[in-house]
């Protein structure tokens, strides 16, 4: 996507190094991270400054270039490699991380290690244009739904959506997968507007979603997460679309927590509610999101503590939450396939149930 | 309750002076504010230095003491109360301080204006000593239900229970409303835990019901708004307690934006959902909250800016949603009574129809 004219993607290799845009700076700077080794990339991941389920995977798919090259040159390369793929994989909710991670290990444990780097390389770019790619058919696909519920309304009446989290271009390489259908809609000259969860704790709405949708010039307004079923009860909603962390082959979705909220209220109202993702987002392993998906329990600092800007534009890091109170921060909850509409996958948009989701593993290899 | 050993009311009157805690500056400060005039307490009212649908109704009843002095010497006294208590009455969500303000009206206007100073202050100090008795009672009917929990417990296990925005003491004259019964059970030393919305967007569960909470020694956990429904999901929740700013005579219930997904994830994990009232918050005139009860818009400031200190105790106030994109600030919702297990008021508990709630009308006098 364009930041000021300029095309950018989320994560790239250049002069022997991954370079990302640093999501923890934004929306308040727009600011290029050099991670020169396996561990910067893993600190990268873990610490956030990239994040999103596409976006990680892809960022760890080219740590494995690094990677590759550190072990090659170890007595003992393979186990080296599979040391760093550890290291790597260091958050556990989203399976993009993981099934990147395996797609590299796969790929290059097979070859000598002295052209492990080359290949590593060569793999990542190819998961990354994947990525993009998928992202940008998740767009055409769901562009089908946002045509059918702006047909049925008044011409010139936006389309209103509601999206949580950040499932935008920044969560991927390139467009996003909540928010594809809505850059294609727009390119579309579909008018919509974006209801933007702000997503406490981390503000991934507040921060990322709105500064992607105002580059874009799409038309949004930032709620608190408490107001979506409020707006859904009173006709301020034709559509909810989220992203997902990890989907089983059942359908329910791992996502930013109060996703699950979200569903719900739709339900309640008669709204649809989709989930778009990338078929590399499906977990082929599990059936059961509640029982099986791990939660990851993040650092309380998320919720205790919030930086941002004040009037004359100083950044200060300020406390939300007393001292005398302990405080919990649970990352992602699990929406059930029963509260979903559809899935909108790079491959067309399926109801979230085994069968369907059946169909796709094929693409899955 | 006891700040410090120290025993305080939320509003009360002393040296001709209206006297509030100011509830803007918690958890940072706690800090007396006087009201001179009834302006001062209006603004008082309108700036949310004294909040909660108990304690604005107590406040404007003092206010009117403050107005019946000036009214009785202006040269039409009878319009000068009523474009006082008019001058009072400015949120309009909450049904508690019309309600206060008209009973002041109806017990001065027909008496002779030299003594209305006197008489309003009587009537302000007998409302206030009501909500409080009200509240203590609202505590040992909502003590059976905890008790009730934790009788089918494991010894010792303690009774979680979720509660969103502050319906504590700070929100009535003392007692609270949702939190009486989690200080009567604490008090009758049933093991009890509190999980605490945060409450955004100006976040009086992390900055109020988490203070309270922390003063009287009660178990509990800040969470992020998001949170509940994952935490019902996982048998972390045996009963939701909020308040209520107004409750139709049907039973549906306007509280804090955000209490209607609350409802939704119990009714979803089939936990019981209580509502904790005083009779003065029914609307007598009301049979469909969600057309009829009035939604405050706020100012998006709320949402926009943050305070708190930082690691070094400074107060700064810092941006959170970049200065690109709209927002926008709905601060109440509507729970249909159809989500609502019961209501806990001061004459018992009963459950959310017009038939039970009628039999409380011949309180409402």
């Amino acid at each position: 996507m364009n930041i000021h004219g300029t095309p950018y993607r989320t994560v790239w290799f250049a002069d022997d190094l991954v370079r990302i845009i640093d999501q923890r700076l934004l929306p308040w700077h727009f600011q290029i991270l050099d991670l020169p080794t396996t561990t910067h990339v893993a600190h990268a991941i873990l610490d956030m400054a990239v994040r999103g389920a596409g976006c990680i995977g892809a960022t760890a798919a080219y740590g494995m270039a690094l990677a590759a090259r550190e072990a090659a040159s170890s007595p003992d390369p393979t186990a080296a490699l599979i040391a760093k793929a550890d290291e790597l994989n260091c958050r556990p909710t989203a399976v993009n991380l993981a099934w990147a991670l395996k797609r590299q290990l796969d790929h290059l444990l097979p070859l000598p290690p002295s052209t492990w780097p080359e290949n590593a390389l060569t793999e990542a770019n190819r998961i990354a244009d994947e990525d993009a790619a998928a992202c940008a058919a998740i767009g055409q696909h769901g562009l089908s739904l946002i045509q059918d519920i702006a047909s049925r309304k008044p011409s010139g009446q936006p389309v209103n959506i509601l999206t949580h989290c950040n499932a935008g271009w920044l969560a991927f390489v390139d467009h996003g997968s909540a928010t594809a259908p809505i850059y294609a809609a727009h390119a579309a000259g579909i008018p919509v507007h974006v209801w933007v969860d702000e997503t406490r704790p981390r503000n991934q709405g507040a921060r990322l979603t709105a500064w992607e949708l105002a580059h874009q010039n799409i038309p949004h307004i930032v709620i608190a997460d408490n107001t979506g079923g409020h707006l859904m009860q009173h006709g301020l909603v034709d559509l909810v679309i989220t992203g997902a962390d990890r989907v089983t082959r059942s359908g329910d979705v791992a996502n930013k927590i109060g996703t699950y909220l979200k569903a719900l209220a739709a339900r309640d109202n008669h709204l649809p509610f989709y989930v778009a993702l990338p078929t590399s987002t499906f977990d082929w392993t599990l059936t059961d999101g509640l029982a099986q998906i791990p939660i990851e329990a993040r650092s309380s600092d998320e919720l205790i503590w919030m930086d941002g800007p004040d009037a004359s534009g100083t950044l200060h890091r300020i406390r939300l939450i007393p001292e005398t109170s302990p405080t919990a921060n649970h990352a992602f909850d699990v929406t059930p396939s029963r509260l979903i509409t559809g899935l909108i996958t790079e491959h067309g948009i399926l109801p979230a149930n085994e069968n369907a989701i059946a169909t796709l593993q094929p693409f899955a290899a």
